[in-house]
């Protein structure tokens, strides 16, 4: 950002957007690590500081640093200051959390769906009541800033539609509208793909931290792809791209959700999972890895066929993409463990050069990679404007004429 | 840029980069047209044009535009003020051209192969010969700026090893040393892969200007891909980014050169196209076409089962990366016009919100994209610091020492 011609304001504004970043970001630091990350001298720092400790979203600790020169005072995010209502929509259930400031899970849910798919309505209404409950337990006096929502689909952008999520059996449905509506916030709400959240939170606070070049592989019933090009998110030309799921890799293979022939998904989404072992309709993938680990020939032989399909798909990836890391997500994170040497070979029968220096990666925030995307994508308003969503977010976070009302969050 | 801080000079050598960056970009233009591109004063632009103008690299035309107001004078890159030597190397021959500033071609060759794969040296000996008979022909008093090489295999960057080039059979071939030596020049010399500086071309003169996201497919022997995310080429980890003529797409295939099977140019490489049509070694693709629109059916049917490959692996780009447009070059735009409504068809049976938009084009520069995106990656320098360039090759372009002295470009 060029500063030249901007208002003392807007050059304040942007300094307090810098230290709040870093302090999200990173979590507990010091005075002199924000002087040196930011280059504004210690006095500016100082003021910048007293401003954010004065709106409580930031909190001075005990000095930091021994040894020779003055100790640095100790800085920390106050994680229940500022929250998001993060929602993590799955194929079988949903997870929602309120993430506070700093990347904090606050309050959890996990609710699974009865059975198969339910429908829109269905699915809306029990998301709607899982946030309702969430929201009751949202910390007293804290600033909502958003609500951030990942789905297995395709998600058009900036509404949120989501236009095409074919293991919900979705298409064109207006998800942002409904919460909008249901959920009567008056803060923004940010529908995404899940694998694109992934891709965010891992490269963001797990394993894929500081790699410019990142491919986040998300597995349920379907398979989604997260793509980090030069630090950014690829978005492609309407913000579609990452389908890597339906990339076809079997063309005389299994017919897809999709309508195509031989989708990757269809070779290693769980239902391919469960076929190629011979497993119960229904059981999970981890149960069927943990089958294999006891001896089951079954599980062993059909995860060892699914280790080579998940092998050709990670092959076509590095030669396509050349990323950093592949981190495998969902439950691929169950598969890859017990077919790593597959994947290996596969990968080493990739071209030479993007193959060698490819990290295979589980992801380090586990099964909460794009619960926390989608809260980063809802923090996004405070990120920018810290004290400007403080000051807007303590009267009131309702809606004025919300037709179904939510508790506030303060209440 | 930021200019906060910049001195005089650094700002006038940024206004005339902007200036000049414009000229090669868009040929032909008014002053008027220039003021309102660059945001500067008139007064401004006349100055910064009349020291361009005395370097000899813009010329003044008639005024431009009518009616009301007062008539702009015109503008327009003097092409042979200063060029490149642009090399496309493919498998079967080499383009060798110098391009003139404003991208017009001065002077071209064309070297086929006698048969099959030359080894690396003749390749480089018989490509130093076409460069000294085409540096010969170069403008009198002309700036020689660098020369660009596009490569059918994998570039390390920024020294232009060849990492593997399987269809030439090369493994690290340090192109760039070689060339550097051979050519005794002291001009940059920078080395690319073809597919990519065939994105680059496309995006800047060709079938997909103002297209913010394009893959380039060039069909030869092999297949390669360029890939442009948000207006950037995209390199991936190491630069290897684009290997898309290695996604495997029929594991139960043929063996490809670089030891996997059912790699995609397997199917839609040249050698495939014969293959599948019962053509004879060495039919070139047009030919081969040409016969099939004659009404050979071996052709015909042929022809039939590669554009149903060439859908298969479209349909996953279009998955994968959501593009704008996608250009068929090389082989694949002798193909495309005859598979057109099979590649359709794939494309639609790709999920439909990223295959909605999807532009299939053929190349607007015909076959010379990639030589002419070798001459973009050439003109950097002067596109950075023209009036630098100038007075710095003005004097001589020979290295001092060079063991294989080339005739001087003004010769």
């Amino acid at each position: 950002m060029s500063l030249a011609g901007a208002t003392q304001d807007e050059v304040r504004r942007h300094n307090l957007a810098a230290l709040v970043r870093f302090l999200h970001d990173h979590g507990s630091t010091s005075r002199s690590e924000l002087v040196s990350h930011t280059g504004l001298n210690r006095s500016t720092v100082g003021g910048l500081l007293s401003d954010l400790v004065a709106a409580d979203l930031v909190r001075e600790t005990e000095p930091v640093g021994r040894g020779v020169g003055r100790p640095s005072y100790g800085v920390e995010p106050v994680g229940d200051s500022a929250y998001v209502l993060a929602i993590d929509l799955r194929v079988d259930r949903t997870i929602a959390a309120l993430v506070g400031f700093g990347g904090v899970v606050l309050e959890r849910r996990e609710h699974r769906y009865r059975k198969g798919q339910p429908r829109e309505e269905r699915i809306v209404a029990q998301l709607v009541a899982v946030c309702h409950d969430l929201l009751r337990a949202a910390p007293a006096r804290a600033v909502m800033v958003g609500v951030g929502v990942g789905v297995p689909g395709l998600v058009r952008q900036p509404d949120g539609l989501v236009r095409f999520a074919p293991n919900l059996g979705w298409v064109d449905v207006p998800l942002g509208e409904h919460l909008v509506e249901a959920l009567g916030l008056s803060v923004p709400i940010v529908v995404g793909n899940d694998s694109d959240l992934g891709a965010i939170a891992e490269r963001l606070r797990g394993s894929a931290v500081g790699a410019a070049n990142v491919v986040y592989l998300s597995g349920q019933v379907g398979v989604g792809g997260g793509i980090v090009v030069d630090g950014n998110l690829m978005m492609g030309a309407q913000g579609y791209a990452g389908e890597i799921g339906h990339m076809r890799v079997n063309p005389r293979g299994r017919a897809c959700r999709c309508g195509a022939i031989g989708c990757w998904e269809t070779e290693i989404g769980e239902p391919a999972v469960r076929a190629a072992t011979s497993s119960p309709e229904g059981m999970p993938v981890a149960e069927i890895v943990a089958r294999a680990a006891a001896g089951d020939k079954a599980a062993i032989k059909g995860l060892r066929s699914v280790g080579e399909w998940l092998g050709v798909g990670v092959a076509n990836i590095v030669n396509i993409l050349n990323p950093d890391v592949v981190v495998f997500g969902g439950t691929l994170r169950e598969i890859l463990p017990v077919v790593r040497s597959a994947v290996e070979a596969a990968v080493a029968g990739a071209l030479a050069a993007p193959g060698e220096h490819v990290v295979l990666a589980l992801p380090a925030l586990g099964d909460d990679s794009t619960l926390l995307g989608a809260a980063e994508t809802a923090f996004a308003p405070l990120l920018e404007d810290p004290l400007g969503v403080i000051a807007g977010g303590r009267p009131t976070r309702l809606a004025p004429a919300s037709p179904a009302s939510v508790p506030s969050p303060r209440a």
